[in-house]
């Protein structure tokens, strides 16, 4: 049996003219594929989630978590019993799945559960039936029975653990782009469409602003060895799989170019040198729930240094007033906030192999009178932040300089199936 | 511990606003009762489940029963999340409980399930624990865990099916009308306020017209001897109680009068006598799914006979053509439908007691020369058909006539408890 998950998000299912479109395509499917069997998982109708969040807080302040989940949950709900309906009326029989009839347990951490297990049993005697299980994606239940949810990218994670524990052959992402591109074409129009990355170099993409995938969905697709295969809903083609390292036949230095507009900056002037000080700074932000990314600091001039941190935007006040609050113990001149930066990344597995990667990204940013304020580096990518207005100049020159590269060639050659 | 069940219909919980003030109220009630342990039910938003058959019908034309129940459970778990948040925002530890969590098991018949059963332990753990279970009305689970919903109505029997699983004090039943009326306040100024009925004369009452309860909700309140108190959520007021016969003090002869529109009437005119013919018509109606309610015939003339009977008035074209499709096979005359007709009635435990109630009924409609064209009695009530046009002078000039006349006094004085 072969047997994959289909997930559909939001814009997928966005109105009922989209909900039977879903269903046409999943009939189409198995007509030309009689030999698989399908499990479907559907987020809530596009913006449906968010105007419950509102709903909420136009009825109290603070709403209850474990309430907040009992009324989130309901948007999954609408979508699949609509789904359901529009494969039964199509002729294939098909059956809803609740977390709690799917048996999605997850821990009691409401508004954002982590799944701990799912017991496929009423999954695949559902499939043994014959029906289409229609399971809804962001929610769980946890071992009291209370309803859970899963946060920002939940679907997809339900898809992902779906796959994993139905030991699945591919988890197919429908959404409303074609694919993975090697940048975002709105604003690189050379930009190509990826036919296929492996999972360190999506998550790395996915973290980095790369919107079609949420990196809790590639970590976890990676954990468990799930291929994955992102595509759209609305225009056909083949998408981009996502793999594993060892089942790509090529190994671009640089796979894309990616850029994130959500982070801001805070440099803290005249620090004392020690790790004391830097301990305390990055102690204080951690109590506040502040996640820091990037961290650079100079060099030392008389026993100081200048160290600059990035930090979510949205956080970025409450940021400031934590490091300001430190100044004054630790001596410090002053702490500053940048909001007008952009993070852009070159990520390419290939990059482990090849020298001189940060060099031609430097001479390429050089080339266009790009600073650099910040860098940062991994295995596989390279980090740089920019002035925002320059963000759309430095991903197309970054694009230009990187893209015509030659890729390592894998010598394991195996092309997965598509 | 006194414990009683409060259930919040639609218009209780119609917007934010108004769930908030029923929190207030059930925060107010525990403040000036702090002995007593309360569980509430409630419905979804005013026009929120139509809202969702609706959004059903658009997407395909016959929705899967079963898909349906899922879509239509979740009207209920937005409000018991809702007002669960609103009474933890007012200090009220409070928990919403599913069908599921509440352990509400019914039969597999979709969109209209009966009750089975239900297991209180959840919600008896959740009171002790100090938390108020909030529980959505109107679903079920089946034995395998299939959500149901319970059909119109469907609410008020979750509430007093609790309250009879609890043995709760009393159910009340919050709407957004003071109580039950002698008669329809709207068309008669005169009609009274009741402050107490039983439930026989309630499911009377209730299957005739008055809109404030189900009567299978009254049905099972009778059936479980749960003591019903209807009241309005809006403004103060004691309410009506529905209570057993043998807990009134007086046992008026008619206490209320009540009238449908919803009843359409058919004549087969010149019908060979015998019990065959009747046996086919009634027997192809019935095959067809058509619920008769009043059936009367004229004495034989020439071995024939006209035969009138009532349907439900959305039925009644197609009741009209499964008669007509008798009437050459059975050789009479022919059949017709007439629409404009309205069925009033007067009901009253006491009639069980005292002769004459029809002739004084008979009496009044002729003083207002209102033609009666089928009568139809009960142990306690009698039930008239008169020209839809006449119906509001036929109720005004019935409530005159009875409401006056002296009840019969209960020997076994038992006033309820308030």
């Amino acid at each position: 049996m072969e047997l994959v998950v289909k997930k559909f998000g939001g814009t997928s299912v966005g109105d009922l003219g989209r909900i039977k479109h879903v269903a046409r395509l999943i009939h189409g499917y198995l007509t030309l594929n009689p030999q698989h069997k399908v499990v479907t998982v559907v987020s809530a109708m596009s913006g449906e989630t968010d105007k419950l969040i509102q709903l909420a807080r136009s009825c109290v302040e603070n709403p209850a978590p474990r309430e907040m989940d009992v009324l989130l949950a309901t948007g999954e709900q609408v979508t699949i019993a609509l789904l359901a309906m529009s494969l039964i009326e199509l002729g294939v029989p098909a059956r809803s799945l609740l977390a709690q009839q799917a048996k999605i347990s997850t821990d009691r951490s409401y508004t954002q559960a982590q799944i701990l297990d799912i017991n496929v049993d009423t999954v695949r005697e559902t499939l043994e039936k014959g029906q289409i299980p229609v399971v809804a994606g962001f929610q769980g239940v946890d071992e009291e029975g209370n309803v859970t949810t899963l946060g920002r990218g939940g679907s997809d994670i339900t898809a992902v653990a779906l796959a994993a524990a139905l030991e699945a052959r591919a988890c197919y992402i429908y959404t409303d782009v074609p694919g993975v591109y090697s940048a975002d074409p709105r604003i690189c129009s050379r930009a190509k469409l990826l036919s296929r990355v492996c999972h360190e170099e999506m998550l790395e993409m996915a973290s980095l602003g790369a919107k079609v995938l949420h990196p809790r969905s590639v970590y976890f697709a990676m954990r468990y060895k799930v291929p994955l295969v992102v595509m759209s809903t609305f225009s056909p083609g083949s998408g981009t799989w996502i793999v594993r390292e060892e089942k790509l036949m090529e190994k671009p230095v640089v796979t894309g170019i990616t850029y994130r507009l959500d982070d801001a900056k805070i440099t803290i002037r005249k620090l004392p040198g020690g790790i004391e000080a830097l301990s305390q700074v990055f102690g204080s932000l951690a109590r506040a729930d502040i996640f820091v990314d990037m961290i650079t600091q100079t060099g030392l001039v008389e026993g100081r240094t200048n160290i600059s941190f990035t930090v979510p935007d949205e956080l970025s006040s409450r940021a400031l007033e934590v490091t300001q609050n430190c100044v004054p113990e630790l001596g410090a001149e002053g702490a500053s906030l940048e909001r007008d930066i952009a993070k852009v990344s070159v990520v390419g597995l290939g990059m482990r192999y090849h020298a001189g990667v940060a060099a031609r990204m430097f001479e390429a940013l050089a080339k266009e009178k790009i600073d650099v304020q910040m860098i940062g580096t991994s295995e596989i990518k390279i980090s740089v932040i920019v002035p925002r207005k320059y963000c759309e100049v430095a991903v197309r020159s970054l694009h230009d300089a990187f893209m015509e590269m030659k890729p390592e060639v894998n010598e394991e050659q195996y092309p997965p199936a598509t």
